[in-house]
């Protein structure tokens, strides 16, 4: 077993500057979370680093509370565009925190320059996705900047969720002997905005998974009792979110590599451009821990869905080791699968 | 009295690309607000129009929520830097609601090469300004774009407040007869970030007015039962908080321009700078309408605070004419103020 840094060539890279790496949801994202952010405001809600933050609201009512900032590029990929992966991305963290999306707020930033045209068909988007979320968007603002001191335009979002009162999702939950599911192929949204980027066609082509996960999540969170955690594996893939649950619950997440369903077409362009689909964005992905007497159960709320009808279960928690993700190759060996460094593909939410 | 538009040179000005004046609170800014977001997503919260959406959450319970995104150019300015000034900006929005700010989220977006240790600096602020307002950041992120794709960092921040049960606050709740009281002078803000911009310099300095308002906002409410609405007159200064609110209530404000405090040194830069500090940005600025038997209370308490030691009453509400807003000049004449079109400063937060 090798514990080489196989995905991060650029793993030891240390600056006094912000760099792509910084923003790629991988160990360096970790790093200045830690070292700036939650040193200058540990709240408990924060620290907790889930999807949502779970707020106290009165004595008997919780919020999940969670925000993004999307400035991927370009604007328009093939299946969807800025305006939808901004409703979709928060309304899956709250999702995954067993939470039903309830508002919304938007912060465009735009660029001087950007055609109000295309504006239009981002904001009618929006609402398109908010109304199909039955999501409200209750607050908005709007900032332009200077022509080059944005690229098009940037969305920030925050979304507010309605949590059960016996939903307690999270990683501490784990036990080991536990399964990991995932809802369905990995690796779409990122290939299919980096075959946008490289000029790269395919035939059938690669559409990011872009979709809403609450509708899964609810039923999930009411019908599965045993639920540990769930997670939306966007930046960096399922390898930093299972690398986030392992350190999180201080448990060996050991992997199948054959059960981890790739798209064929995923699985070319990521050979073609030398990347790992484990490391690739996701954003309409589930992954579902669950305990081994309710897999059968989540996997067919999972594949009742349609955007869930390929989930597979792909792995096990352990003790073995202590918050590590191994993976089982198809040659029946094991590779540590590392927490990814830092940015393959930088703007890709 | 004259109709001219005496402050608006690019009134008219319209355009199939965003300007900065889309961004700068006025005209332009309403315009795209109602013509390519409200038509997009309409929800009754946006449509209210407040600093803050107002939310039922459960039977009893209201939350209010506000979002913004900052801009501010230069991130550090007399009196204050773009993280203090994201934190008292959503704080106040809540406040100027009447509600006591909860929780903050806040997400970054940080241009590559933006030095780490200025972005420990302004997280630091945003720490220590939370903690003055006893508000807890629970939710963050940050994204990182190519260089030149962003101006340093900005920052979007999503508020949360507790609403009591009784609190009402609306331009609808204003009454002819009613009057106009503001805490303290205006334009310090803006003209702070205008000298810094210009290499002006003034003795004393001007400094940016950026502070909390919900400690002497949640007084108030407590305090003056006729408290009608109040409002944070930020970018387009309190030309645009005036005719917004003349515009949602349909009445009529008359401002006595004797009587709207403004420093020498902002009256001196606007001057100097051809500007008119009523359509100059504020940070920590109330104005406050209330019926005129509770003038003398509301007045009592905000002097009784340090940021509202300068507070006055600055004019009344009529039915003369509908929904305008007219300034009684030092000369006796009285002119209309219009809503402010585009932007003179913008970048201002």
């Amino acid at each position: 077993m090798s514990t080489g840094d196989w995905s991060c060539p650029v793993a030891k890279y240390s600056s006094d500057t912000i760099t792509m790496s910084h923003g790629a949801g991988g160990r360096l994202s970790a790093q200045l979370f830690d070292e700036v952010f939650a040193k200058n405001y540990p709240s408990p809600e924060l620290m907790a680093k889930g999807d949502s933050a779970v707020l106290d609201w009165t004595a008997k009512d919780r919020l999940a509370v969670c925000t993004d900032a999307f400035v991927v590029q370009p604007l328009l990929f093939p299946g969807g565009d800025i305006g939808k992966l901004s409703v979709y991305g928060t309304v899956n963290d709250l999702a995954v925190q067993g939470a039903e999306p309830v508002a919304l707020t938007t912060a465009w930033i735009l660029e001087e320059g950007f055609p109000i045209a295309e504006l239009a068909k981002l904001a009618n988007s929006v609402g398109q996705a908010a109304a199909e979320c039955s999501i409200r968007v209750v607050a908005g603002d709007t900032k332009v900047v200077e022509r080059g001191r944005a690229h098009g335009c940037y969305i920030a979002t925050t979304g507010i969720g309605r949590l059960g009162p016996s939903v307690n999702l999270s990683p501490q939950a784990i036990r080991s002997g536990d399964c990991v599911l995932i809802s369905g192929p990995i690796g779409d949204h990122g290939m299919a905005i980096m075959s946008q980027r490289s000029g790269l066609q395919f035939d059938p082509p690669l559409l990011s998974d872009s979709a809403p996960l609450h509708r899964m999540t609810l039923e999930l969170v009411a019908k599965v009792p045993g639920l540990r955690c769930m997670r939306d594996p966007t930046r960096g893939g399922i390898a930093a979110s299972l690398n986030e649950l392992a350190a999180a619950c201080g448990l060996c997440f050991e992997i199948q590599e054959a059960s981890v369903p790739v798209r064929p077409q995923v699985h070319s362009a990521c050979e073609l451009l030398g990347l790992d689909p484990w490391i690739v964005a996701n954003e309409g992905k589930l992954l579902a821990i669950v305990p081994p007497d309710e897999v059968e159960l989540a996997l067919e709320i999972l594949r009742s869905h349609s955007i869930g009808s390929l989930g597979a279960k792909i792995g096990t928690v352990h003790n073995l080791y202590k918050g590590l993700v191994i993976a089982r190759t198809l040659y029946g060996t094991h590779r540590i699968v590392p927490m990814p460094a830092g940015e393959l593909l930088p703007r890709i939410c």
